[in-house]
């Protein structure tokens, strides 16, 4: 432990806080009051609580202040649940009395209209400038078990688990047993003033009480210190998050071209996979894989080995085995000998290891303990499946819960889980979690989801993580940079920004700039037919849309008309486009048209994309993407997410194509978002890849 | 009902025997016995029962026979328990003593080695030759709460609900809780070596007990029965199914090209939409679908209006509505005012409706049931999901259930879903469903899911439906199928394959055919350059893969140079095949490549499929999937359902492509499916669509 080297937090004040004052207390108690020291008292705080409320002598036995001033004693932590337009004046009044830190409880600011926004600025502006910090608005704020604090207006149950969750929302407090299941310490970062996920995630990182971690984001403040915290989190114990707020995030990111493509979620799903943080896609995941990691061996290789009690819940499992990366064992010969001999003579014997033909023989106890050790010691796999009945207590010869409990509790280091199917599988299941070393899931696709994240979670501790190459770069590409700055173009396009990416080391097309038709004739004569004409504007992102694109020009005849008809388009299609000139370049067959991209994500900054190339880049979405500055092995990683991989590595007799040079040109790329701040967006659109090399075909920079 | 118009059903003999034979019966009784006839008494069956066991007297008080003659008066069913090399001579004596039905218990059939796939085809054979009807082996037969029959070994439950399900394995009896919840009539189709699923589904389909249907499929005998049977059943009440064994299946039909395309799953999952069957991904969309088409309105549109005492809650729902196909309903001014006037000043209000600060300051009661019933009287409403908390007994006043309940029961036409988070889930969700008419789902997301199942069933409800059209076609398409049987052929290309798809209709690519470089030079000068050239040759089935294809020839040296490294090329590639000859095409530029295919699916016979073709067509998977005969209506489905449609109707500048011409195409190659028995597999890979018209440029059928 110990890796993040904090000694102490901003937020121990919050979590473990000696003293508080609770602002804007209401002196009823009692079914529907909400009173947060009543709450806060029957969680079992047992600091001191200073309620201040003017028009209160005393709140459930405590005196009552009519304001900080009047306390006269030093607190830790104010909690505050005033309207909300005296909430600024209050913070700074606890600030200027040595008040650490202040949880900011109601709603209307931010999640709410101008003045609300406007308040809550004021609120991050304080905690800057008076050195108080804030948790909220719009919080339940916090629980802590292991203190026994809890600054909750809703009940809450005190649970000493080794579970941390930070939410956006009081729901994930209240309704803990949709989400985690149970909670040891929560934050409610909410609207964010101040605190935010990367102090929570940073805070329960070095937190020896808590051993697994959820996130519920909605949206990050500052994604990049986010990302740089979790990635030395994750390397200690694991965190799970559920990104909500997909579709919209989406949507308001679908404005531009590029800005479609680098969806905020997809940039979420990419910042998450790198930074080793488990991403459950809805409530079930988080509450299987939370329960997983509490209590589960590791699962060192991809192998599954299945003890059934039914033939068709292997076939269940085998659907999502597969979908998680994962594949049934093929097992030891001593494994399937011993259960070939306890089965009828016909029986087939394989995994999934369906013992209930056995069972019928020599009943269920000496059946599912023999299988199940042979399974445990059998080297070919590496977790268990058990799929075994949940029976009513009149039934209880059918409840192999003690056979696997004790078996495992025997030998294991491989992790098992269970699915219990009949009438009685929620009491079952808890009896079989009883030992802490088997976990019960309800369904066998959720079992196996679960294991895939085990599995993905032992892959992520094993990557061997490079980092990000210097590449030695063209110094006036600054110059040109600034150049283009000054004379206030934001679209680059054409000659200049080949430019810029030759001097990173990315390849172009070998083309010439012309004006007119007799330069564009001499240009074409020069590079040699056949070659494409393209139109260069700025104010035209999407050439084939406005007929500025022909390809294949095989002779000067066939180049004279597809001048004209591409001026007669433009002039009709973008009458307003300002035409700087054409591009003539060299066609140049046999390549495969991928896209290079990068933007600067509002929240993670600068990310890199890869894909599918040419016009039809929307249609196939088929899209990967990268926080930068890139590892080789993260752009790799890219490429293999893509379908264009599979065409990539050669298919149909094709004989594959350089897929160094898509590496090569993604971590330049990387290194060109890093270096140059004013740089918002490259769009490499259609980059040719061929069997050797490959080339930029055409590019759009934005600054 | 009645639409199916039976009078007596085979499988009226299984699901209400009045006396049944139970042959191989043990002795013991009590845990551990796996006792049939202890089993069915339990459950209620109070008709007569007549053990067979040679070496008993009697069991549970019933005189035991030692063999069927020896009972000596009529019996409707017989349930056989015995070692298997024993039943098939019992099912013939069961039969040759009038008995109609038998029951197959045992495991060790079709399920195991090649003895029991003997055995099983014995009991086939007996039941076509002797007239018993035979369900199993390796089942527990059937479940019938109404009748109070049951035949299962394994202990069940008996609910009078009206949920009728059919499987292949026991574990959807024994583990009902995790799939449909409940069971009030129940068929284990198992092997399925007589009774098969359309036999079961056409029961259900005519019985007033049963209102939901539920299938776990494995795998079908007679798909195409089954297709015919369901399109009616589905029309009368919904049919939810849960396929497995979905990637073994895959793998299975991976073998050849066309057989990856048409992978059985997706196939599948074509007769299902197109019979109206809703397809359950996973055990909780049984559990929740089940719940929702027992208990919910319909929906008839799809707009989702949401009461929520959370704004996070809102926000997790948006993520599903949008994939479901649903959105968000823009709320009515009178609703929106009836929350506004509740809530504070400064509350944004829309959709999600978030009461929250409403009832903080009004109290929970009052709020909830003004807002909830303005949303179910709103007009632009179509479904409402109330999003609650589920507090414990001693939070009560937390507990929105009875308002819920009651304004709902006092006026509702549409459906109502819940989701309720606290620590006390189960039971206040138990609560709120008691009234029949709302349901509480788990989670968001599964709320979401179920209202787009109701959503789609409304769909297919409201599809119109038009017979497949007929086309005249060229009588001489047979004859000539006819004599390419005769000479042996099964694999034919080129000009033959070309002659038989005009037949039908479907316009094909001018080409000429030649075996010789100077019939190959005449054959380009009369097409006139650019050309194709294209290998012809039974034993080659990709011509990209061998170099057998050459593109954009353009004039008489280009193809002297092309034809020789043809020559080359498939010589050293592929050095066995026959080289029939070579096809000149006229290159046609400016289309779109698609595919068009075909294929005898083992399971559904005819299955026309469409999508993204060229020499990717395996890397994008880009395909949709109908069983044909195919309806105008499906096929536009079929093409709606690819990515390719959105290229189709025109991107970035592009104009849009014929559509109709692939409806047209689509429609004859179904026929040509339906009229030629003898065709096994067409592949239309690539079909040209244009902005007008199209062509067959490349095509190969398998006899």
């Amino acid at each position: 432990m110990g890796a993040l080297m904090l000694r102490h937090h901003a937020l121990d004040t919050f979590m473990d806080p000696k003293s508080v004052a609770v602002i804007g207390v209401s002196r009823k108690t009692g079914q529907g009051s909400f009173n947060l020291i009543e709450n806060m008292k029957a969680f079992g705080y047992e600091g001191k609580i200073y309620p201040v409320n003017p028009f209160a002598q005393e709140i459930m036995g405590l005196k009552c202040h009519r304001n900080i001033e009047e306390i006269g004693d030093s607190v830790d932590l104010a909690i505050i649940s005033t309207p909300r337009e005296e909430v600024p004046r209050i913070v700074k009044d606890c600030a200027g009395h040595g008040i650490k830190g202040a949880i900011v409880v109601p709603q209307g600011f931010a999640d709410a209209d101008a003045d609300g926004k406007a308040l809550q600025k004021q609120l991050t502006d304080i905690s800057r400038n008076d050195g108080i910090r804030i948790l909220g608005p719009n919080t339940l704020g916090v629980i802590n078990a292991f203190s026994g604090f809890s600054s909750s207006f809703m009940p809450v149950r005190r649970e000493k688990v080794p579970v941390g969750i930070i939410c956006q929302s009081g729901i994930f407090f209240v309704g803990a047993s949709t989400f985690t299941g149970m909670i040891g310490k929560g934050i409610d970062v909410a609207n964010g003033c101040d605190l935010d996920f990367a102090d929570a995630l940073e805070y329960f990182g070095e937190d020896d009480d808590i051993k697994v971690i959820f996130l519920h984001i909605e949206g990050l403040k500052d994604g990049r210190r986010f990302f740089d915290v979790a990635k030395k989190v994750t390397r200690i114990k694991p965190v799970i998050a559920l990104k909500t707020a997909r579709t919209d995030q989406g949507a308001k990111a679908a404005s531009s071209h590029s800005g479609s493509l680098v969806g905020a979620h997809e940039v979420f799903e990419a910042a998450f996979r790198q930074a080793g943080i488990i991403s459950a896609k809805d409530p079930e995941e988080v509450l299987d894989y939370t329960k997983a990691f509490l209590y589960l061996n590791p699962m060192k290789g991809n192998r599954v080995g299945v003890l059934t009690f039914t033939g068709a819940g292997g076939i269940i499992l085998l659907d999502t085995l597969e979908e998680q990366g994962l594949q049934m064992a093929e097992l030891s010969s001593e494994t399937i000998k011993t259960v070939k001999d306890l089965s009828p003579e016909w029986m087939p014997i394989h995994n999934p290891l369906d013992i209930w033909p056995a069972i019928m023989k020599h009943g269920m106890h000496s059946v599912s303990e023999q299988a199940l050790k042979k399974l445990l010691q059998d080297p070919s796999v590496n977790a268990l499946i058990c799929i075994a009945i949940a029976p009513n207590p009149s039934q209880a010869f059918l409840d192999a819960t003690d056979v696997i409990r004790e078996t495992v509790a025997k030998q294991s280091d491989k992790p098992v889980v269970s699915w219990l199917y009949g009438p009685n599988q929620q009491a079952v299941s808890a009896s079989l979690e009883e030992g802490g070393q088997v976990i019960s899931l309800p369904t066998l696709p959720r079992a196996a989801r679960t294991l895939g994240a085990l599995y993905r979670r032992d892959g992520f501790l094993k990557q061997t993580h490079t980092d990000a190459p210097r590449f030695k770069v063209d110094p006036r590409v600054r110059e040109l940079l600034n150049g283009l700055k000054e004379k206030g173009s934001s679209h680059i396009q054409g000659k200049k920004a080949f430019e810029l990416l030759q001097g990173y080391g990315i390849p172009v097309v070998h083309s010439q700039f012309a004006n007119e038709l007799q330069g564009i004739l001499k240009a074409a004569e020069g590079l040699g037919y056949p070659v494409a004409l393209k139109i260069s504007s700025a104010q035209i992102t999407h050439k084939t849309d406005v007929g500025g694109l022909a390809l294949n020009i095989g002779n000067r005849t066939e180049m004279e008309s597809a001048y004209e008809s591409m001026v007669e388009a433009v002039k009709t299609k973008s009458p307003r486009a300002n035409i700087d000139g054409f591009l003539v370049q060299k066609m140049i067959g046999g390549g495969l048209e991928v896209i290079l991209g990068a933007k600067r994500d509002p929240q993670f900054g600068p990310t890199i994309l890869f894909g599918t190339g040419g016009i039809y880049t929307e249609v196939w979405k088929d899209i990967a993407y990268g926080i930068a500055p890139l590892s080789p092995e993260e752009a790799r990683r890219m490429i293999r997410q893509t379908k264009s991989h599979e065409i990539l590595k050669g298919v149909r007799g094709e004989s594959g194509y350089d897929m160094d040079i898509l590496v090569s040109c993604l971590l330049r790329l990387s290194q060109l978002m890093m270096d140059m701040e004013d740089i918002k967006e490259v769009d490499i659109n259609p980059f040719g890849v061929f069997s050797e090399g490959g080339l930029a075909l055409d590019a759009r920079i934005i600054l």
